[in-house]
This record gives structure tokens, sequence and C-alpha cells, in this order.
């Protein structure tokens, strides 16, 4: 295979695009042509921060299978696997996380997404073939956030729940939500278009941070959804802004939940009243941080039921070339041509 | 208030349509004018073994509201009630049972479902408003059952369920476990036409027992429709046939769960073998009895959701003078006029 | 009965001793003659702020049947009650606190502990029938949060265990979470006298704050007591200190549990980062209020088995006409006498 | 190492003492001198069955380091490993058991404790080292079954329990229920001597079966030992006897959990009535098979607190030559010399 393939090198706030020669597939391995690897948060704070060093960026991936290592014959779960089919895949393994690679240079080169290939070499890596369409599928890993983060809430049938936040991370824990038995569910966030696609995800009420600007308003909006105005059953805080936490502990019932899904990066500290905020509730709070191989087995099926608009989350998709938009989009105005950003994601394909 | 009202005196097998004074509800009560109140397979089974003495029967009702006790102004939740109203309510109380009445000569008279009125007086019933129509609201009981037994069986998002029965139960199950995040749900059941609404309230795959008549040819149906062919993570045994503990125990995945919600009755004993079909598998059982308040307050938001053709469940609404008609079909080929019967209800209104 | 009796009056920071009428037991109530009630941080945190208007405190108490209202014939779980036998209650109940009564002149006078009787009067009122001697039946209601704060934390065999604080609620912790599976339980508190009688309540290591005065000294101790330095299952904050949570947090094990139980009154917000401390060990927290008849109905048994030196714990016992020593010990120095106090008693008696 | 060291070789009920080369420890490999191995009631069962072709039992074990392989330097929850020292290991791997080994005259002819020598060669072996005695380290496998029925069980704080069951499981689960907070423990059984014990071991009440013959006896006294005669909230089986299951289930209060523990073999079939026995109770049924890394990683620290007579549980130590006597003993009248079997275990050390 003495072909090349290109490879995004982050580094500071810049991206380079490489060329390096295509790696054959030890026995275990596996290598995808990349299909579609998307832009996380996360990618996106350390982008802020500048990236140390170089880095092949792109954790949320989808690829078609271009070789397998000889022995691979199923993927994670016992599906026969051939050349051609379409696989998701875990980032993270006990051995490594694709799309966090900081050697770019050094052979295999290609352990992220954001490049013409991915070679998934770790042991152990599960990866999982599957017949959804590239755009649903690349959203596997940001759902699978959403699975930890439902399965840890303990959701029973019958709840009231609300979402803070509209984002790609709180559009998936709406849908979890939605499937999970919420009798009522109610999404604070922001801007329409995003609340739009949250009524067509299973919201029931949604309320806009943009119209309703006061905090102190916006809970006694959300109390008056609830049954006795007593609050919600469970709170899940996915807007990964500091103020956020403690307006959504406000929005709990007593004995209820709050789950807090959005800080994935480290924003600094936030004042909190807990004899007011936690005690008084007798509340439960989980905090999640990322998910398991687990939650893909688990996932993965729902999303191939196919129930939502799953697909309209992607609001762009753009060629290797052009990743630096997708990033400077998403630090400021959440607008990349004329639309509203909700996933942008990166193609390897020109098409 | 010197009306009469009806009401249906089951004796043994027989059925005997009564007139009695109408009572005013006290302080703390509520009278009802009765709109429907289903048959249920407790209330066959009673009558197969002969009702000892008198009793009035009907423990699934809805009615609306003739009169309120002077001090009531609120449902069980705290929506105001007046007039008019429709509500549902919890069958049985600390303080006594609507529904299996056996003094139907003493007032109050009116203390179960097949009659012209229900008189809501023990302490504490959980009685709820509801703007459903009557041919759903009167399925809250019963859907009570299938929230009790989805609570139970803690389904887990992605999980493969199976469903065993296709009648009310089966079905009230199957919906509670389409909207708590199964990913596939396999009802075995019959005839043809239980298991067509089935798929329309969210079974996946449905196995007819009138087609594959073997259980070993069923168990290898089901199991093939499974992950690696390695069983379902919960099975629920809502057909309420002796055999079908066993044959549904070997549907069942290592680590799995096992809910009982069809043994109502005392059929009498089955033959288990514990160490294989239950040690093996490392397995939960859970035995499930009747439904609280709690599953009152959780169901009937679920039902008012309304997403599912629950209107369809009711296959026959009789007037009272026809009560022993709803019988003799449950009793023997579940076909009443050119129906085949999934839940008869009794209704007061001659329509 | 025309006798009459003494009750303790707080008002802003003193306390007066009054004479009443004593009252008999209507059906359904219960008078108790007072043997011991002990002072609460909740008090003593309201007596710092003042006691706004008038008010009877003690919610611990202890006492023997005085007179039994004519129909009361059992406690609340069915054991029959007499004259003469010694009795505990739970002090909040739906229909008010005993404790906390704010209008003494008012008649029945009695219902806090700080006085020669307590009328229980309220509907449904949970008191329990014991043998045990009253200086530790006085313990019952703070073992009760020991008990709630358990079972609300799950622990399992073979937990690692950290509690914070070694004042009453510690100590009771220290024994829920001993007799709860803990492999190893380690103590974080002072003074020495406390730490000692941990260790005989089941502490296998303590960190005396008094000696390690540094947060990072006491945070990498803690650590070095656990499996592969990796942190606690299960860390308790029963200190009631707002450092202690941040400080407590960093115990933790990833994936594990942090429970609250000593935030009961407001001292106002701590700032905590989330992502830091919560985040990234995919943290479960557990906020605990008070306790319910069920954490009674458990936890008196456990008293019961007498396997603890719960005696110990009583450090001093007061005439009413000394309550004030009491609040001006533990505001201060936690020395009374000689003493170092650790939970100090109100005695009706003279002895 | 060109040594010989001695294997008993199970062969239909007979035992035959083989030698074969001592195997030097491959890297990531383990050789162990035999300290104890003991006989499990799974090893009796297969032995009445007549063992199939020839194995290599003992999957209860303790031994010491004679031999590491050249890159094995911690144990599974990194303590680190010396020649010397005693570790106890899980018996069962992804890669297959010891204790089962049915291959005797091939290389490495040592994976059954029954033998001089153990070879852990499996990747990923459990092998924990300890500082307890072998008499109580020997217990480390049974014990983790004990852990896995408490876990399974979820005990709370103040739980009446009921363990039938006297044997060696049935006091490793008592013990694991006395740690778990059960405020009463009715261990039913037999004979007097290992009730005995296990009133030292934590029972409260013993019932035993050798005195009170009749069942329906049996469960009167039970009842009558747990509040309001209501039943017990967890009852554990762990006679293995079929006859036990639907006895234990009438021990059982509603809402409550019978945990099955004694059928690891196959006694064939019981016949349960599900809706008087189950049902009526909204009862959970765990059926509990074997253990698991973690319930070893739990155990041990607790088995190292040495807060019971463990060491008495092991009734006989038999040479390699003498492993028939054991089967024998077991399979009668248990008794051994003069003294009542528990535990008979297997010394390679002729002492």
């Amino acid at each position: 295979m003495p072909r090349t393939g290109r490879a995004v090198i982050a580094h500071g706030q810049t991206f380079e695009v490489r060329e390096y020669p295509v790696p054959d597939p030890a026995p275990g391995a596996l290598l995808l042509r990349q299909e579609m690897a998307g832009i996380c948060g996360t990618d996106l704070h350390m982008w802020q921060n500048g990236i140390p060093g170089e880095m092949v960026l792109g954790h949320e991936n989808v690829g078609v299978i271009e070789a397998l290592g000889h022995d691979v014959t199923t993927d994670y779960v016992g599906n026969p696997l051939h050349e051609g089919d379409r696989v998701i895949f875990a980032p993270g393994t006990p051995h490594g996380a694709y799309g966090f690679y900081s050697k770019p240079d050094e052979a295999p080169h290609f352990r992220g997404g954001f490049a013409d290939y991915i070679l998934l070499d770790y042991p152990n890596t599960c990866y999982l073939k599957t017949a959804l369409p590239p755009e649903v599928a690349v959203l596997t890993e940001p759902f699978t956030i959403g699975v930890h983060a439902v399965m840890r809430a303990r959701i029973q049938l019958g709840d009231t729940v609300v979402v803070q936040g509209s984002g790609a991370i709180g559009l998936v824990t709406l849908v979890c939500a939605r499937i999970s038995g919420a009798a009522k569910i109610i999404v604070v966030g922001g801007p329409a278009k995003r609340l739009e696609l949250a009524k067509r995800m299973g919201a029931d009420v949604t309320i806009d941070i943009e119209q309703v600007r006061s905090a102190e308003e916006r809970i006694e909006l959300v109390l008056a959804q609830t049954p006795r105005k007593a609050g919600a059953n469970v709170v899940f805080e996915c807007a990964g802004f500091l103020p956020a936490t403690p307006e959504g502990l406000r929005y709990v019932k007593r004995d209820g939940t709050f789950v807090e899904v959005g800080h994935f990066v480290d924003m600094g500290s936030v004042e909190l009243n807990i004899n007011q905020l936690m005690m008084r509730r007798n509340l439960r709070f989980e905090a999640i941080w990322g998910s398991s191989y687990e939650h893909f087995v688990r996932g993965l099926p729902i999303l191939e039921r196919n129930e939502f608009p799953f697909a309209e989350m992607v609001s762009h998709a753009l060629p290797l070339s052009r990743v630096h938009e997708g990033f400077t989009a998403l630090n400021g105005t959440y607008r990349l041509g004329d639309e509203t950003a909700i996933k942008i994601v990166v193609r390897a394909a020109e098409a």
C-alpha cells in the first residue's frame, strides 16, 4: 500500500495538512477510510488554550474499512466485518486515545479523525459495524455521553426532566431522557433554531435564554412547568457554563437528582451554597465523565432506530483544509456561513 | 338526591342488576357517574371459580364527578376539581378496595365500577383528574401494572426485551418497555390481530404462538433475535400461563432479569429446575404484585401523552345488562361478535 | 392530673424555666416523663443567631410513659405499650416537629425535650419502645442521620471509607459505615479524646486535624491509606465546616461517592471547581437532609445490639436550670468542666 | 528446576497420586507451593456422578510463591510480590479455570490445588498477596460466594435476615450479612456443632433442623422472630437442598428478597407455586452463580480483619494420599474421625 494520505496537524491555534504513507493494518488492527469526524467542545477548549506541541485531533469518528488485519473477522459484539463496512469506534482505550495523537510525524501517523485514514491499532479497541448514514453515525461518540448521563440519572417512568443547554450534548441527552420514560421535558437553551430542533427531538417545553435573560425568571418558568411547582425530578446541566450549575440546582425537586454533564473542561470555580442548594433538597448530584464501551454498545442500536432527526444535528461539513473555520465559528458567534452551528464535522472526501 | 342507580351484583357465575338510592358524598368523598369499567383477568378467574356471596366488581374505572364532598377541592396531586371533571382512581386503599365490594345491599352500595355510580369514600383514595377520552382513561389501572413491572425491571438504554403475552397486560408492559429505552422488543403471543396491535404499540418482532407451537422452536427464534444469540436482558412474563415461566426463563441472558407479571391468580405449581434456569444465568427474578399510588401518579401523565394507539385496546363496550357476555367471551374463544377481545369494558350509559 | 411541670423557654440567647400544668393525653396521644434530651448542632446554630421569639427546644429525646391516651396500645411497629415503658420518637411529623415549639405559653406547653414532660399528640408520631439505657436511647435521633447517610452511600463490602469529623454525627456515621461492610475506615477529626473514642467505635486509622494542620498533608495521608493511593470509595463529610467539602472531595476515588452530612445549617457558600473535584472523578454526591421514620425503625434495633461504646458519647448531663452552660461550651472550647464535650444532654430529673 | 511434585488425579470415584516435573514459570506466570486446598460441594457432586476422564481438582487454594515469572512484580491490586509470599487466587479466568484441569498428564500438569505445586499461567489471573494464616486464606474462594450473595441482596441497615444452611457457604454468607448491617440473623441448619459455630460467627438465633423436623414448624419459628411476624427482609438459601427453596420463600416478608446461593449443582426440579410463594409477596429473587475478581478484591480485606473465628471452619486437613477420605465423609455422615466436617482441606505438606 504505497499510497499517502493527509492528516491535519494542530499546533497552537494553527492547522496544517501533511501527507504520510498509509499504513498496512497489523494483525488485530483495522484501517479505515475517514468519512466524518466531529469537532467537540473539548477540542475547542484545547485550541482556545493553544494546542501544546503537535496533535492530530478528531475523536468523534466514522469511516469505512479500507483494510482488515488478517485475523480480524468480527466487530466488538460479534458482527462479521468486511472491507467496505462502515464502522464507528470508541476513541478511548486502555492503551491510548484516538483523536489526541501527539506524535503525528511518527508512524502510524493516523490515530485521529481529522485525516484521510484512521488506523485502529490499539489492543481491545471497541469498533462497531453500522448501516447508519455517516452524518448520524458520526454522532455516536457524543450520543454515548447522553447514554451515560441518563443511565446514571436513573430516570423513572413519569419523571419531569429539565435539560440545560441545547448544543450537541444537550440534544443527545434530551433524546436519551425522552426514550427513558420522562413524562415531560423542559429545555432551557438557545438560540431559537436549536430550540426548534430540540422540540422535534422530544422537548415538550423550551425556554430561550436569549429571550428570558434573568435566571430568577427562568427558575420561575421552569418550576411553573413542574407538578405542584415543586421542581423537576431530574435536571441535566449540559450548558457547560459555570452559573448554569447553581441555577439548575434550583430547578430540582426535593429528593431529586442533578446530573452535571457540561463541565468537561476546567473553567474554574463556582460559588455554591451547599446547604441551600443541595442539603435542603436532600439531593443526589451525579458528575458524568466521558463514556465507556458499554455506552457505545448500548447507544448505537438506539441511534440505529433512527426515530429522531439526528442528521439535522450536523449543521456543517468542512474539508480537511478548512478545519480552522469550524474552530473559529465555535469560538465566536456559533454561526458558519448563514447557519447556526450545532455539530460541525470534518470530512476527508472533498465531494 | 332521591334518585336511584343500578349496580351489577355478581354471585356464583350469575350477574343481576339491582337499583339502589344514590348516596350524597360525605366530606372528603366524591361521587362519580360511571363512564367505563374494564373486565380484568382477576375478575374472570374469580368468576370461573364462582363468586363467593355477592359482589360488585369493576376495579378499572373512569367516571365524571357528579358531586363533591364539601371540602374536596383538589385531586391527589393538587389539581383543582369541579363537578363534571373526569377522574380515574386507584382501586386499592389502606381502608378497602373498590371493585370487590361484598355487601352490595348495604349503603353506600356503590363501591365498584359495574354500576351507574361510584362513591369514593375511603379515606386517602388516590383520584386523579384527566382530560383523556374515557376509552383511554379506563386503561389506567392495567397500565400501572406495566409501570410497576418496568420500574422493577430497571431496563437500561439499549436493552433487548421480550414480552410474553399480548393481552392487555402484555401490551401495556410493551409500551412501558418501549419508552424506557429498550433497543429491541420481541413479543411472543397471539392471536394475529393482537400481535398486529403489538407492532403498532412498539414491538419490533412478534412471534405467534398459534403459528410456532413448539416452545423449543420459539426459544430458538427469540435467541436468534438477540445480540450474539445470548438471550434478552429482560423478559416480562405477561401470559399468565404456567408453562410460560420455564419457557421465558430460557430467553434470558446471563446476568439478565426475568419479571413475572402474569400470575395474579393462583393456577397451581410449576416444575422449575432452579440450577439450570436461574442459577446458571446468575439471574434476577422480580415478582410483581399489583401497583401503588406512585404508579398511578407516574403512569397517568404517560397515558396522557397519548403516543400509542391505546384506545384500540378497548375491543368491546357492553352495557350493564350484558356483563355476562364479556365474561363468557374471555372464558372461551376470546371473541365477542366478530372481534377478537383485548379489553372488554362495561359502560353504564346505554348510548 | 393537676400537677405542674417545668419547661425551658429559649429566647434570643437566654433560657428561662417556667411552670405549666401537665396535660392529660387525648386519645391517640402519649405523655412522657422526660429522661434526657440532647443539644444538637442545629440548636446551637439557632442560638448563635438568636432564637426568634420563644421556643421549647430539644428534639433528641427519650422518656418514660407517664400516661397513655385511652386507645394507645402499641408503638409504631406494633410492640405493646404500658405506663413506665421507655420510648424514643421521631421529632418530625407530617403535622409539626417536636423540639421547635414556638408557643410555649399555649397548651399543651410540652412539645420539646428541654422540659419535665413531653406530650406526643401530633397524629402519626413514630414512637418506639426500647429497653436501652437512656444515655444510649437519647442518641437515637442523631443515629438516624448516620443510618440515612450510610443507606444513601450504598457502601459495598470491602469499601475503603473516610469520615470527616469526629463529633456526634461523625461517630454515628462511622458506626453505621463499620457495620455496613467497610474494609477500612479513616477518621479525620479531633481533638484527641474524640479520636480515641472513634477508634473504639470502629475507626482503623485516625488523622488529628490539630496535629496535621495542612489540608494538602491530610489529603496525602488519607490517600496513602487507600488501595494503590487511588482514594476512598466513600467519603462522609460530617464536620460541618465549609472548607471540609473541597478537601473531602479530593479523598474520593474515581467513580466514588461523596456524602455531605455536615451542612445542616446555612454557613454560606464555598468555592468549588466542579470539573477538577467532581467531573474528573465521575463522582456521585449525596446531600443528606435529616431522617425519616424508616431510619428510626431501622436504626433503633442496631443501637439495641449495643456493640459499640455508645454511652460514652454522652459526655455531660445538665439539669434544666443549666441548659445555657451546654450551649456556651459548644459555642466555645468544646469543654465543660474538665471534659471534652461530645454530646451534652439535658436531664429533667435532678438526680 | 529438575524436581518433581505430586498431583492427585481423580477419575470416576478414585484418586491416584502421580509425580510430574515441576515447571518453571514463564513470563507473566507464577509457581506456588501448595499450602491448602478446600474440598467444595461442587467437587463432591462431580465425584458422586463419577469424574469424567481424569482431572486435577482443587479450586479453593492458598500457596506460597516458589518462583516468579521474570516480569511479575505485583499482585492484581498492585502489592509487590516476592518469593515466599503467600497468595490466594481466583480459580476462574477468561482463559480457563484452575481446579478442573482435565489433562493432567500434559504439561504444565499443575493447574489444580490437590497437588504439591500450582502453576498460575493463564493470562490475567487474579492473584492476591495475604498475610492470613493458610487455614483462613484457604476460605477466600468460598467467602467470595458470600460476598457476591450479600452484594446482590442489597441488605439495608436494620434488616432481619435468615440464612438457610450452616455449611461453609451458609457460614460465610452469615458473616457477610452480619457485617452488612443486619439487625438480626436467624440461621436454620444443623447439626448442633455447626450452629454453635454459627452463633459465634454472628447468628442471633439458630433453629436446628434435626430438632425441628417439620417445615411448617420451622416457618412458624422463623416468623415469630421477625417484626410483627411479617417475615424477614432477606432470606439466603445456602442449604442446596431442593425443598429448602419453597420453605425459605415462606420466610420472606412482602416486598422482601430471596437469594438462592445453594443450587450450584443440578439436583433436578422443584415444584413452586409462583403465585403463592412469590407474586403475593411482591418479591425479588436473586440467583447467585459463582463469584468474580471484584468479589476477591473486596472479600480478602474483610477476611484479613479476622473478626470472626474463620479458622474453626476448617474442620479437617488431609494429606494428598487421603483425599478420598474427605469425599467419603462429605458423601455420608459429614463426620471424619470424631469430628463434624465443615470444610475439609487437602494439604500437600505432610507435616
